[in-house]
């Protein structure tokens, strides 16, 4: 066999543990009997071994030298493979298992500490994995800069200077807008109990809408929702709350968003290393235009309107004017995870200037807690109450995940230069989401951006979706227009 | 580290993938998208590569030659682990995954030959999956019996000749019961309709009543029901059918039986090669005793009685006794999976002769329905009518498990001869069943075989148990007594 083939067939294998892999996690977090945990552990631990030992297997070395790339295709397949087996390599397995155990201990304790509102309780096992991650940072980095290796794991080419402009032009805009929105009066908050079975209904519903393939997904329900899985195989969860069944709605938008671009990247690719989403920017790209761009318009939520009344009866929104500011109402509050499109970047945008200075050892943990409550007073206009409403409010930290709040960032930017793009190519759009069609959209996001899973590196991908260079500029427009309009600015 | 020491690493890494592999399983039959199944099966193939190589890596071998046992428990680790490695090395990898490959089409071709009633059509595979397993137990058996290093493969230590000396004692006195039997009148019939969701409350219930211990594992609903994992995460499932509850209830201890087995070996044993139950005959020795001579037993089907007259109420049964009839109602039937105690191992019997006729080439594949439908009608008296209700019935063969069936009657020896034990043990026993408490059996059963896991060899271990050479006479005196007193022989 020639080389190239040996190592695609080696590849194959690789990719469909890692999807075992993946749905192990997915087991976890909807099925796994409460006691299973410990043995768990050791599943996950075991999973990981084998699959870190293949990436890093020398004869995966010897292949890509001998291998020739006789098209595109042939010559991203080995892009990939390479990017896989050098950072194999370049951490050492004991690092990568010290980082496993710890981030694993982190993790609990990181849950008991929030629970607990007790920072100090965490800082000292937070100290443990910022160090371990530096450790890392700098294997991968080879002398180069250690937080863009930590970004480049999560959104390969990505540089901490090109988002720092990027983030730093977002900020002002946001704050102003922000402040604007909360000094008028807000949209009527929706009110009563919402059964939470026929959130359900609609929710399953509302994603076959979307164009998320029942066949080959499925919906349950999980404390935090998420995706999992691709190919023939992509699942996602959704949560219900009897006060708001927004949560499961949009929440259920939002990861069918995930999960229809892993269904719809092409058969061709299915288990090769280019059968997934380009990066975790372009997945929330998607994620994000799926639940806000498209989910959240005018007109997809006048439809939806009417799908709540014939799910509810008469929830005591007037009209379809009314419920589209309800569902985009803008309020104070503390937590990302439940901020509006106008103040989650701003979230974003904290956390990444204040890890990016742990990793460069300019903020020490220590001084973490009073670094982020003077940076969300600043952009916030006030004082978080409590750690758990702050600086223990995300798990990512403790599972060593520093590089990745950006690409949500990075998505959201994405997500409103393929709007842009997608709307001067699309001009009857409106007329269709109104009916409650999302085809058109999909179709487009598809076409230019899904199906070519990991073929193409993901800012070339999106420039080549949107026909300019991405930039923050269509989105903050975008939210000012929007906005504005709601609130009457 | 000690060679030893190295070695179980090793098996306790290999463990932990096997639990990964059997959740796969798991997850397919029960909640894996329909469209799944193609990407599913390479990565089921993948996962069984990985675990041949481990349990076939050279490694394996030089740590097996060097360790040494400190002992009892670690010369049994060593002895589970050169089987696993003896028998990876013995089968050459082409054979192993043509195997994988032939009867993997071969199961496809047996459910449409089933559906259609068309034997013709499943034969020409059937022929290749023979060939390729008399070849494979004649690698495994290096010049030996090739049916018994079939045997060997399910029940360690099983040989044929054994078994047929056993079998062939218990066939004509069942079938001398059967004819008895049949000639009186039956108990009255189950009628009416039952509430699924009221059969999977029940189930629930029996299950925990029997010991099953829901924080390490779950019931849920399959087309056909079965057990799955060891340890901290044991799985089973059921199946509802609103005209036949006992299916549901008494599937459901069946698994629970095969279940608590997996949840009750000692915990030290957790993901080694000792961690779970001892072979399949054991196994089948629990469920069948929790299922039969405790589940179908008049103490406690006085208790079930009462059980179901507060889920479904009045269901024209008109008291225990009767019931306790009505639940171990003997009736012609062609189908093995449906049949009651009496008739249960004359079916599996029939299938021992025949695949081991077919194996030794005593029996050719186009005269197995012939042979099939001759033994029938000398067994049960009566012609079989369609060869779904024939030849085609089981799954097994186009499985490749040969030597699989004789399992399920030696666990009813097994069962019977531990019957016989803990009720003289337990001479209080039919007190607590009848007030639904099982613990006095399922405590001696968990002490006697279950806590041990794969420590003893099976024979040996039941005659731990039983304080006896096991044998047929106690499960044929249970069975005449039984049947004689409700048949009023």
């Amino acid at each position: 066999m020639a080389a190239y083939d040996e190592l695609m067939a080696h590849a194959r294998e690789t990719e469909a543990l890692a999807q075992v892999a993946g749905r192990l996690g997915w087991d976890q977090e909807t099925v796994m009997p409460r006691a299973a945990a410990p043995q768990r552990g050791e599943e996950m631990a075991a999973m990981e071994s084998v699959l870190h030992a293949r990436r890093s297997d020398p004869r995966v070395g010897d292949w890509l030298a001998e291998a020739n790339a006789s098209g595109e295709v042939e010559a991203a397949q080995l892009r990939q493979i390479r990017r896989a087996f050098d950072r194999a390599n370049k951490v050492p397995a004991k690092l990568a298992s010290a980082i496993a155990r710890v981030t694993s201990e982190a993790q609990g304790a990181w849950a008991e500490a929030r629970a607990a509102d007790d920072v100090a309780a965490f800082l000292p096992v937070l100290q443990e994995v910022v160090a371990l991650k530096r450790e890392e940072g700098a294997a991968l980095s080879a002398g180069g800069d250690v937080y863009d290796a930590m970004l480049d794991d999560y959104e390969p080419g990505a540089t901490a200077a090109d988002l720092s402009q990027m983030f730093g032009a977002l900020r002002p805009r946001l704050v102003e807008l922000r402040a604007a929105i909360l000094e008028t009066e807000a949209p009527p908050a929706l009110e009563g109990v919402f059964d939470e079975s026929a959130q359900m209904k609609l929710a399953r519903q509302i994603a076959k809408t979307f164009g998320y393939d029942m066949a080959r997904g499925r919906v349950d329900k999980a404390v935090h929702p998420f995706s999992s899985g691709s190919g023939l195989d992509v699942r996602i969860t959704t949560r219900t709350d009897e006060l708001d069944p927004f949560n499961c709605i949009y929440s259920t938008i939002h990861e069918v968003g995930h999960g229809a671009y892993e269904q719809n990247v092409d058969r061709r690719y299915l288990l090769t290393p280019l059968g997934q989403g380009a990066s975790m920017g372009v997945h929330e790209s998607q994620s994000r235009i799926y639940e806000n761009q498209i989910g959240r318009s005018r007109a997809f939520t006048g439809w939806l309107y009417g799908q709540m009344r014939e799910a509810f009866g008469d929830f005591g929104i007037a009209d379809e004017e009314t419920f589209f500011g309800t569902v985009n109402r803008v309020q104070n509050g503390y937590i990302r995870t439940e901020a509006d499109e106008v103040q989650y970047n701003l979230h974003v945008l904290l956390r990444f200037d204040l890890e990016r200075a742990l990793i460069a050892r300019d903020l020490e943990v220590e001084d973490l807690e009073a670094a982020w409550n003077e940076r969300f007073e600043a952009d916030f206009g006030f004082a978080v109450d409590k750690p758990s409403h702050g600086v223990l409010q995300d798990v990512h930290w403790s599972v060593g995940l520093f590089g990745y709040f950006a690409t949500y960032t990075l998505g959201n930017v994405y997500a409103g230069c393929l709007h842009q793009s997608m709307r001067a190519a699309l001009p009857e759009l409106d007329a269709a989401l109104a009916q409650g069609n999302t085809t058109p959209a999909t179709d487009w996001l598809q076409e230019k951006v899904q199906r070519h899973g990991g073929l193409v590196p993901p800012r070339e991908l999106i420039e080549n979706a949107c026909g300019f260079t991405p930039n923050e500029a269509p989105l903050l427009d975008y939210l000012e227009e929007k906005f504005s309009a709601i609130y009457k600015l």
